[in-house]
């Protein structure tokens, strides 16, 4: 499989968020129209309990990046906005952890050289060598970096210099069997994404199949998140779920959760990519 | 059951769609913005084959409803909007038509009452009289009106008439056993709900549940549509499955099917009544 | 609406639990065989942790209920049955208890009277007086049970006696907002439904659509669960579940919640009074 | 990745369909019980407007294939069975036919290689080349047969070939772009999966996902069912459908479509191979 042609990109999404005040649409429609763009998709939501606004606007325009950035400063400053501009289309920088588990990965990979999803994968690490053949079908290249208790703070080193090095944007935890350091969440906020394999808040933590199926639950799930450092309690992106019945064996949970858990966080990924997802604190504020 | 008291009604909401051109967002949100308006929730849409825009938005201010409008006299002609302004809140009209089946305008009903859904019932209309009692139950006027092959011209007449005398601006047909004439069907365009008992395409027409019965598939489903003189044609609003297996007779269907058909109308109602549901040709915008 | 008259009641439902070993449903076919019975419809599981078999058989047989019971003890004593006989369609005995919200019996009093649910309602309870004139409506007698700290004790005697009086075998909770005490939850085991509006084991305990609002949950449910000493900690009979997102306030949570809640609780009552819900410790076994 | 060690194949699964009648539960247990059949999992459907019964059991016993399958010719004989006796876990043998579109095929290939589908793959066929590097990662013979109108006979006499020589149970049609020919389709009954990616009977033929855009409809879906000579109406083996909203362009009805499919077709082939599936005339029962 080849990569797609890459999409022209002619076009750029605005993402902002910042007090809720009035005149802030009026505002930003109004430096948009002095840039002569041609809006393509918007959408807002102001948080009655916080107080905040946010906003998503794709447009199209013939003004350069550099110069619609500089024409936005103006409205930016007087609305205080906490603003970003990209480029449509443009891959998001991915680096993918992963383990031994190939599910989530095996989505990521063949969705993004699909076309799908809107990200490069410019390095794929993991602490074990079973994904090696499947990174050099990709062509993607593999960076082994075991973690024992010991070199746990070393590992992370050489982690955060490949995100460094390699200009990463996103880093996905594609069933990554190691907890990362308090350090390394706060380092990069909102720059991790996580997937668990139970519908948080319900069983965190280890073996969540395990905890489900001794409880006798009748829907299992997959949640989702950005990581930080409180372990499972990050902003929830996305979830999605499965039926399950009284016949289906643990294993079976595992078996039907693999696909949930792939899909779930493909899907994070790509609203992530497309920047549809904006932080509310705790929560996520998602423009699909 | 009594009402609960209507909630204060300070809010408006316009709805708007006119050919898709640079400025109108900013135009229309300047009028809001010199109004005085907070707005409370805006979505849009542009439709990239036909070049129509649509736009939704609840504002809250001091002015009142007619000065609003007057207020936006101007930008409305100035960009040619087919527009519309509501209270926001205020319970729209509704005549529900029904005939024996109880499950849909059971619902309805309650829903209305809970305030869930802002509609008010001036009247049923029934050519039966099987649901009389549940109509004096929540104290609604019930019109029993038989309809015959040689009597249907007049039962429609009547009909009509009941729209009128009562200022009904929806009709909802909560399982309606006739089919409309063509004339009716025209003179309330976008302003009649029907839900058809199939996942439409599929199986149109009479007995849908047999019908997928006998197709053998698994997942059956309901639709909730405005009426058009072409039979289960019109555009869709809302649609609703459930998953059905083999062991399942045409009777566990029809059961089963029920409770769909009673939420996919009332969410159809429901949007519908919060002035979400703007019509695009043969299919619906639906700002939920 | 007029209860639908009753089927004819000429089937019957055998359900059995026993420690798994061979030849049961040898044994099991064999008696009914003897007995004359055409197997309409036969379910059967055995949970390998636990070495417990379960099976659900629905029969047709010219005969009577008091002898086929005679003739299937014999093979029950064989093999240390935990068994019942029910007559198939019979309305299993219900008391509703409920409190101001009507959504769930509703629900449950509709489905009654159309036929889909079989059970009967000797009674309904409730500590306030708000669902008086619907308890009507259906021609149900309504008793008044208040409850303060004080009285609960003697709240629950009252109902005990109803229970007792009225031959109830099912007491459903349908948002009846009283913890009932650890020594009624005992004395009624498997035979007390409660309706919970979380995804169990997310949030339990009071306010959970506040708590899921505040987690930013994707999605949200309801769970139907049998009620044990252990506040919302009983074996789960179903549960189900629906998107929401960051648009969504509590109240809407609340509000979308509803219908969830009902179709769930009358899911899981339909399936306890068909006989299709089997205990297995602090699961169930659902023959659906 | 290497392909998991194959599980202990110990057990057997019992098929069979015939016509209803008392006794033949009782029987087949019996004859299973002299075996010394240890029953694993058990699950009858009798349908009672054609009058057929069927049955699939799952059995571990120390009584090998041959002399079990000779034990059961007595009851089969009896009751005039059409039945089958497969080993447990065995893969079936599956060749895959495709075209250019590799999402189907790449979860088919997945999670046979995870051990999930139990299936061998001898053979890929594709009338493109695009996805012989999948193959060649996979370690999967690939073959090019390309089919023009003048070739169409040849080259399914070729295919006819492969199915022989690699002694094939099942084709799979994983978004193969080719209608087979009525004989084809005839030489291998209930031997041919296809996926159709779109919720039959709704827009059967091609370009599905434009027909339901042009529809306005509000959820979409896929298909898998067997092959038969009539186009697209063979019996149903699982859908699964995906909400879709106004704002999605049918480029994304696409994209959403893929998922839906790869994952209905591959459930629909682990089915298959696990043999919980039926044939009940146009219909299918899933002994899930």
């Amino acid at each position: 499989m080849n990569a797609p042609t890459a999409p022209a990109c002619d076009g750029f999404v605005l993402t902002l968020s910042c007090a809720d005040q009035p005149g802030i649409v009026h505002a930003v429609a109004g430096a948009l129209l002095e840039a002569r763009c041609n809006i393509i998709d918007s959408q807002q939501y102001g948080n009655p309990d916080t107080g905040t606004f946010f906003m998503r606007v794709a447009v199209e325009t013939a003004m350069t990046f550099t110069l619609l950035r500089e024409h936005l400063d103006a409205v930016a400053a007087e609305f205080e906005l906490n603003w970003q501009l990209h480029r449509a289309g443009a891959p998001v920088r991915t680096l993918i952890l992963a383990s031994k588990a190939a599910h989530c990965i095996n989505d990521l990979l063949f969705l993004q050289r699909s076309g799908t999803l809107p990200i490069e994968i410019p390095a794929i690490v993991s602490n074990h060598r079973d994904l090696e053949p499947l990174a050099q079908f990709y062509s993607i290249p593999f960076y082994y970096i075991p973690v024992t208790l010991e070199t746990k703070a070393q590992a992370e080193a050489a982690l955060m210099e490949l995100v460094e090095a390699l200009d990463v944007e996103l880093v996905v935890l594609a069933r990554y069997m190691q907890v990362l350091s308090d350090e390394l969440c706060k380092s990069l906020p909102g720059r991790v994404i996580n997937i668990h394999h139970s519908f948080l808040p319900s069983f965190k933590g280890a073996k969540p199949y395990h905890q489900a199926h001794a409880r006798g639950v009748k829907i299992i799930g997959a949640t989702a998140h950005y990581v930080t450092a409180a372990l499972d309690e990050g902003p929830i992106i996305e979830q999605e779920v499965i039926r399950v019945d009284h016949g289906h064996s643990v294993e079976k949970f595992v078996a039907m959760g693999r696909a949930v858990e792939a899909r779930t966080l493909a899907q994070a990924v790509q609203w992530h990519a497309e920047h549809r997802v904006l932080l509310d604190g705790t929560r996520t504020v998602v423009f699909d």
